[in-house]
């Protein structure tokens, strides 16, 4: 029995309606289902045709048994206790170079105090090593005074919709499909979503043509669209952007006067020998645009890449081409949460600056990321190839990030049980599917897609040796759900 | 010379209205200055009239050399580094409860990844542990499905103005005095401030009329008001609410049909003997208001308190009297950014479940914790005795917190002076202030104050050995400033 709330003041018909519009599927009902579901098995073992639930809906490596990577672990557990480092027992317990790298880290941070707040931006001498990472990634000097370190990368995408979001009539252009912290934290914020599609056909490409329609269009509403969100490599869809794609992307926002928003979270996360990443803030530069020619703003995360650190929520943002006194805004946007959680500060310094061949952990920390990176193009390419045997399923290959995003051409049938369901046809299939096999994926629609067409989002990241089970199961279970639902 | 930005998009003009006008001056212009001087001071030393910055704008103890708790540090190491929990080296390093204290956590963390993103509230079983101490605390229940841990209590605070405000016609009673995070939260999210101000001959006493008084105003403004906030103990003002009050304050919301935002970060922090500190849960319940009576979140931070871990950025909120519909908008609103850091969220825990008799630590933190809360309540007394002592100054006790409020009672010269420099005279005294003595203070202006009257804001952290100096520089350089400014 529901319990009676009259008496308390907030109501669904008088709180923001900007939070009721506002939707994040990654964590939507299907995962409610599942958790459900996880604990019946716990509680009732055997009560449904399966013994786990098996989370492919997140981009969450380490909830899927990936291990962290010891030598970032190592210096973090000595920086949260640095009493120990000078203790002959240490020595046994961590490699050299993380003891030599936690006294560097203690070195930069004033009055080696880890639990003091620091510089909104972040602490100083770790911006410094961060800067140096991207200079030797990008071949460009990169200012420590441009990075600000947030706990992980949404934070750093909320700030920027909050400094160019003035209302409904502000747009900012989108992928479609997205990730949906972008649709999320632009209708928080109150502004207008304009979408650009991606072209399925041709491996989710990114067209110029497509972006000036949109925003064409998305002028002729009376739209100011302030903002050009690209992600790359991409979530959900997975593909890497030529270079020359990035080029012509980059001239249209000049072009446009657009800021260019680029979510680079990917960037480590490669899989295929015919692309590579390459950074806008690269590519942009090499253009021959500096400082004052193009506003970029480029996200990171120690969330993704090889290491999966997620629940360190590290992460930053490195913010060029605005003035100063518009980067003074920024800074206070910063300041009023103080600053970022300092060891999710230490981790994206470290993801930047790894071992280094020579030192003592350089060979182990090699050989975890090759491990890690090997194995997760094994799985984007078993599971792509399994997707793309069923009946009706197509599926782009994942050539980076951590997701396979297939269309699913649902029979006639499906889709009118789904619309007396009430629901939406490819959640229709996601809960079919989760009932059915305990695998847990996001429904296209949380993502957006093309009217009329269904997909799902499902994480590459399973443990390899429960791929074979999961692709038996996914099949067995398609073919069951199309024989059942065919015409 | 100024790069010109003329090229890019975004300007002065064009940004979101509400960043403009959201102030923080606990990191405004005076910090500024004294970063400044801090950096003069180590190219040229000697080239001030002192030889380091005080900083006590900020409640940032270990920035002020205050160290870490032990135990929460080696729980906090291990649970970063679990795979040497097994090792014989580590029982040489680390107490016997830490480390069965860490295993316990990895037990409730689900596969024991400290690395994944947790449920969106937080991890269970850490709630769990959070909740026990809460009903400790208060001898009433808690409900882990009522907390929500977060990146600090600052985001927490955000959610709830997000929750809360439509459009500038929504306000928000606050106190003035108060802290600017509040401000600057409303005026991110566009309401308006209600304020209602704390009598200062009273001991920044909480006047139930002036509530009234403030509440008639404001609806004669066609003001929608949704919520009170109340500090306990007091930001920056130090006082800790008589329990009488507080059951008017629970009255006053439920009649009025208010949500009482009740900040209680400062909740470990009381130094006198005749006050004490009671969470407003606690006082609600014994008023008989259940769960579905009243609308009440409280704010934790294990920023505060005498661990004072503030880099840390662990914190929570208890959400009581908000209807299922309502909790879960309040949810998906934690679930855009995924989770808080699992540190923090572990170092939550411990702060409500710290070693308890018995234990190993139990002594060596018994004492850590009794050695900084009385030199704090010392620090108090001596800082707020010196002031005391200077022309024109009062300054009401410390009764908890980390701050003093003094008023300075300006000479009419001092304020034209300020007047003629385009500052607020009690930024002008600030100012004077950090060029003569490199003590960093908040001008009251940055709280907001009664017309006319004149503040600032010190922490009372400083090193105990520092205290002296402190009180001779203050005092020579207040002397000089009214000898100067004198009629």
């Amino acid at each position: 029995m529901a319990s009676d709330y009259s008496a308390t003041p907030i109501t669904m018909d008088n709180i923001n309606p900007k939070v009721l519009k506002c939707e994040y599927a990654v964590r939507g009902e299907i995962v409610s289902i599942a958790q459900t579901l996880q604990q019946n098995l716990k509680d009732n073992p055997g009560s449904h045709p399966f013994d786990e639930i098996l989370y492919c809906n997140i981009g969450n490596p380490q909830s899927l048994a990936q291990q962290p990577v010891t030598f970032f672990r190592e210096v973090l557990a000595l920086c949260d206790h640095p009493s120990i480092l000078d203790k002959s027992e240490t020595q046994g317990l961590f490699s050299a170079d993380a003891i030599e790298r936690a006294f560097q880290i203690l070195e930069q941070i004033p009055g080696r105090a880890t639990g003091a707040y620091s510089h909104s931006q972040g602490i100083k001498g770790l911006r410094d090593t961060i800067a140096s990472g991207m200079e030797a990634r990008d071949g460009f000097p990169a200012d420590p005074n441009d990075l600000f370190l947030t706990d992980g990368a949404s934070p750093a995408v909320h700030m920027m919709m909050q400094l160019l979001i003035r209302s409904e009539n502000d747009g900012i252009l989108c992928p479609i499909p997205q990730y949906p912290l972008y649709s999320a934290s632009i209708a928080l914020h109150g502004g207008t979503l304009v979408p650009y599609y991606l072209d399925e056909q041709t491996g989710w490409g990114l067209e110029i043509s497509e972006l000036e329609h949109q925003l064409k269009t998305a002028k002729s509403k009376g739209i100011d669209v302030r903002a050009l969100v690209v992600i790359n490599p991409g979530n959900p869809t997975g593909q890497v952007l030529g270079e020359a794609n990035q080029r012509e992307i980059v001239e249209f926002c000049k072009k446009e006067g657009l800021v260019l928003l680029a979510d680079e979270v990917y960037q480590e996360n490669v899989y295929v020998p015919d692309k590579k990443f390459h950074s806008f803030k690269k590519i942009s530069r090499s253009m021959g645009y500096g400082e004052t020619d193009i506003s970029l703003v480029s996200f990171q995360s120690v969330s993704k890449g090889f290491y999966g650190e997620c629940g360190k929520r590290g992460g930053y943002m490195e913010v060029t081409g605005f003035s100063p006194a518009v980067r003074e805004q920024i800074y206070k946007l910063a300041s009023v949460n103080l600053c970022s959680n300092i060891s999710g500060q230490i981790l994206a310094s470290l993801i930047m600056s790894p071992p280094k061949v020579g030192d003592e952990s350089y060979e182990s920390f090699s050989a975890e990321k090759e491990a890690i990176l090997s194995s997760l193009a094994r799985r984007a390419k078993t599971l792509e190839e399994a997707l793309n045997s069923l009946e009706g399923v197509t599926c782009n290959r994942a050539e980076g990030a951590m997701y396979l995003f297939p269309c699913i051409n649902l029979p006639d049938k499906a889709i009118k049980a789904a619309e007396e369901a009430k629901t939406a046809p490819d959640t229709f299939y996601a809960k079919h599917l989760l009932n059915a096999t305990g695998i847990v994926v996001v429904p296209g629609s949380g993502f957006r897609q093309v009217p009329g067409t269904w997909h799902f989002r499902c994480t590459i990241l399973p443990q390899e040796e429960k791929i074979p089970a999961i692709v038996s199961r996914l099949t067995e279970f398609h073919k069951k759900f199309m024989n059942e639902f065919r015409g």
